[in-house]
């Protein structure tokens, strides 16, 4: 049988019931290093050149990292000669510290800080594997090696480091498959490697617990790491740190709770790139942080050029739900999520808390536009028309007319069957009511008030010329219909009429909306200009036009 | 300031010092519901046509789900069409039960149940928004104003059931946005549908609590979902489900950690597509589950077909990285992972529990190849190599030549960049050990031992036609070598000498892999043949060979 589980195991859990880390609540931004140029990296199919490393370098710096794994340098050319160019091209701020990994083997850690000759100050992050699956199945060793294998690695780092005392040194130890590995194995190891390290003299130590493979729901890596919170010696003096994968899709929860556990520093990689199913972003973890008042740290106002480099150096596109980052993330195609949008939107303000529904953050924030927010398609309503319109064209419409505008975009939806942009719905809107009527387009008019009759004389101009409609009426609408009634022997009822006066973004100053109806015909039309009696008049005798084409059309059937 | 964390608040947390959920491991499957072709389909640029949508329902079915939430037929047309073909074209199967949503209003309830017409069971899905946000700014309504939608909601939803008594009828109820609404307002509405719908006396209820938007770390959730299933009338009579969406990255946590604190019910969607940051991905929580032994209840043997469907109704790439789906979810191209992955494999066994480090499950389950597993790259060291050509090609070589072929293989990905595929790992074994020297091809030889000494006649075919060289020595490689020496005048010194007789995999019954050397100057060569004898002796010339030309070479040069 291949699709069978019954050849998995669970996952051991931790019995924890005095846990803490439920209560608790992140309230700072722990410190980040970025990974990327070294996990990352191996991930590839196509490693970064010298070239792409240094582009995606400057980029994590000019964003504010200040922590940066930048490659495994005895383990290969190309990362040794990076290290060796970000140190002798003097890339690296005063700010910034450089991570170099290497295995705990004495010739990969001399080689290791061969390459990192000359530097102002790094941390060399030495690891070996500690799970039991490594022990018995890769190592074929037992707990005692493991534990003199990361023991003489931890010394070899030391003596390393104490021959070049012009570098500030931090030292990093992780017991590779953490998550794999029997806590009190851990324990052992890890506090083994500080006693060497002793950081209480003043030597700064980084212990970092990766979950390498993902293998249980988040709260049990959180009660992992609480554990060895509590079981770390000397813990005061320690920085403990988390590196997590997303073998079952939640490395970042994973992260946020180890954080809430007690851990000090998150390792990630921006968008989440890394082996197999990539590390904890960085992006999704520092962002939640944010969309909660905090300061990430990390400035992501530019996420089109994070995006942008990230695409160019891994060769993997961004997923368009990718959270905060993705092309979908802060679009709404269904109705009721772009009417409540709208509404929302309408009561944000200069120094109010947001608070928008569907929306956990201003997508203008990460450079996103109020545009992509709204889209329209079959799935739209009313809402989402009314908003394109007004953001995109400053065009308000009067209630009747929505209703008929958005069931005309509604049928365009469903018939061609994908999304109506913003410039279509313009054009919809033109063409069922701003383009004039053959034969109705305005030139002239005359309007005059005595003794509470307004006399009308319209001038329009069909394919045959000039035609000229007198009418009278109590107002300048009512003189026109009465003018067009008497012309063309039809009765026109005014069931709508609404004027706009417009916003500065367009040239016409006055929008004009008239709904005219004859029997069963409805006429509806808009016109803009800038003198408002002309947008009034012009809508009148379109609606007017719209009504006598349809009811032409209806003959030519009907005969 | 474009980028100010200081606009947002934190979101509510819950004070729950008594949570039992941490303790709680999941030894379940929950009931899922696949709501695809809904919520997913309402987040598409292009939604789904009827065909496209009937395509999905059938692939849901075939793989194993149960609940299937088809549309929201009063809202949208084609949906409404949908709902109708499902039940007159008769292709829901008996244990199969389709569920549809609305809103909490009178006249789309009506038309839900329209569109249901003649079905044999399904479920009415209603639901009205319930949060802050909502309350105060898109309905501007208090709790009361929510409630009294929900409970007229809930009652037209029983009325329209009663009329149809033919259908078994299950009613569910989300209040939408649930993780804004305060927790005492959600349990409050919640409870005033369960009244109107008595599930206590045999109705079946689902109530639903959707994190509409992902707004707090999913141990919050948790604590929400806990809560909820202390405060909820007739729990024992009502199944509490979950649907969680990915804004902070974490809907597969929040779901499972919602589990543990005892929703019975998961809604999601293949791959996690659906609005905005998509929804809880129905593969990596139910692979998540297999992963530790439990049956899932869908079946992804097919996961290549699965990614197909998805692809061609969504117009959705599979992001590369995506947990259990990507293409390189199971690839490692780190040396030491390829290593421990290459001991690993080699002692999986039939009906041993799986325990390979760096893959949680197997990737033949999904449908994968092991050939995927290992990719060779610069970043890969020798076990990668060895692997591919072992998996592949069924060649194991001696360690002195795993070495040397190793670095073949690393310069080449250094120099071209990217990755060394399996044909051109093979080719690179062929061109540098197996291809024979100009001049160096084996006709025949003849072996005579007497008195423990060795004669041999080899033939070799060159461009100007046979040599035939004659040598003697200890045994017949040392004879062949002698041969070759007296011929070339030169001292030939034999440092590696290996055979191993191939498996059935290949026509070539032995391979030999020789390394001789003179003064500086190494050559390696491998023979493979059906005669052992002609294996031995075609890698000793060609090594030979091999160091002649060599030799020639550096002559030329210095000359």
């Amino acid at each position: 049988m291949a699709f069978d589980h019954r050849k998995y195991r669970p996952a051991p859990v931790v019995q924890r019931p005095q846990r803490r880390w439920p209560d608790q609540v992140i309230t700072t931004t722990p410190r980040w290093c970025a990974v990327d140029l070294r996990d990352g990296n191996q991930a590839l199919v196509k490693p970064m050149t010298v070239e792409q490393k240094t582009r995606l370098f400057l980029l994590l710096v000019k964003i504010g990292l200040k922590e940066i794994e930048v490659g495994f340098p005895a383990a290969s050319q190309p990362d040794f000669d990076f290290v060796r160019k970000l140190i002798e091209e003097n890339l690296i701020p005063d700010d910034v510290t450089i991570q170099v990994l290497t295995q705990a083997r004495e010739e990969l850690i001399a080689r290791t800080y061969e390459s990192l000759e000359g530097v102002p100050r790094a941390i060399v992050h030495v690891y070996n594997s500690t799970s039991i699956t490594q022990r018995e199945q890769v190592f074929r060793t037992d707990v005692a090696g493991v534990k003199s294998i990361a023991v003489n690695g931890a010394r070899w780092v030391r003596e390393q480091a104490a021959r070049r005392p012009q570098t500030q040194w931090t030292f990093q130890y992780s017991p590779e498959s953490f998550t794999g590995t029997e806590l009190e194995v851990a324990a052992e190891v890890v506090n083994a490697v500080i006693d060497v390290w002793e950081p209480q003299h003043g030597q700064p130590v980084i212990i970092n617990l990766p979950a390498t493979v993902e293998v249980s729901t988040p709260n049990v890596y959180a009660d992992c790491i609480e554990w060895m919170n509590d079981n770390i010696r000397h813990r005061e003096h320690v920085v403990i740190s988390l590196h997590t994968h997303n073998d079952r899709g939640c490395g970042v929860a994973a992260a946020e709770l180890g954080v809430m556990a007690g851990a000090d520093r998150v390792e990630g990689t921006l968008l989440g790139n890394g082996e197999r199913t990539g590390n904890m972003d960085l992006v999704t973890m520092a962002m939640n942080l944010y969309s909660q008042g905090i300061d990430p740290k990390i400035d992501f106002s530019d996420m089109r050029e994070i995006i942008e480099v990230v695409e160019a150096v891994t060769e993997i596109t961004t997923h368009p739900r990718h959270a905060y980052a993705g092309e979908l993330v802060f679009t709404a195609f269904s109705g009721s999520h772009q009417d409540a949008i709208r509404k929302c939107l309408a009561n944000q303000g200069d120094g109010k808390p947001w608070d928008v529904a569907y929306l956990p953050i201003d997508p203008r924030d990460l450079g996103r536009r109020y545009e992509e927010v709204v889209r329209i398609n079959s799935q739209s309503g009313k809402g989402g028309v009314l908003h394109v319109l007004e953001q995109q064209f400053g065009i308000t419409l009067p209630r009747w007319l929505q209703i008929a505008f958005s069931r005309v975009v509604q049928e365009t939806a469903e018939n061609e069957g994908g999304e109506v942009d913003a410039s279509r719905i313009h054009g919809l809107f033109q063409q069922h009511y701003v383009d004039t009527p053959a034969g109705w387009q305005l030139q002239g008019y005359e309007l005059n008030r005595e003794d509470d009759i307004v006399r009308a004389t319209v001038t329009v101009k069909g394919d045959a010329g000039a035609d000229v409609l007198r009418g009278q009426g109590g107002g300048a609408v009512s003189a026109v219909v009465a003018a067009v009634q008497q012309r063309h022997g039809i009765t026109l009822e005014v069931e709508g009429f609404d004027e706009f006066s417009l916003g500065d973004s367009t040239d016409a100053r006055a929008m004009a909306c008239v709904r005219v109806r004859s029997g069963d015909i409805v006429g509806e039309a808009v016109a803009l200009a800038e003198d408002t009696t002309a947008a009034t008049l012009q809508a009148v005798v379109s609606a007017a036009g719209r009504v006598l084409a349809a009811r032409e059309a209806g003959l030519r059937q009907a005969g």
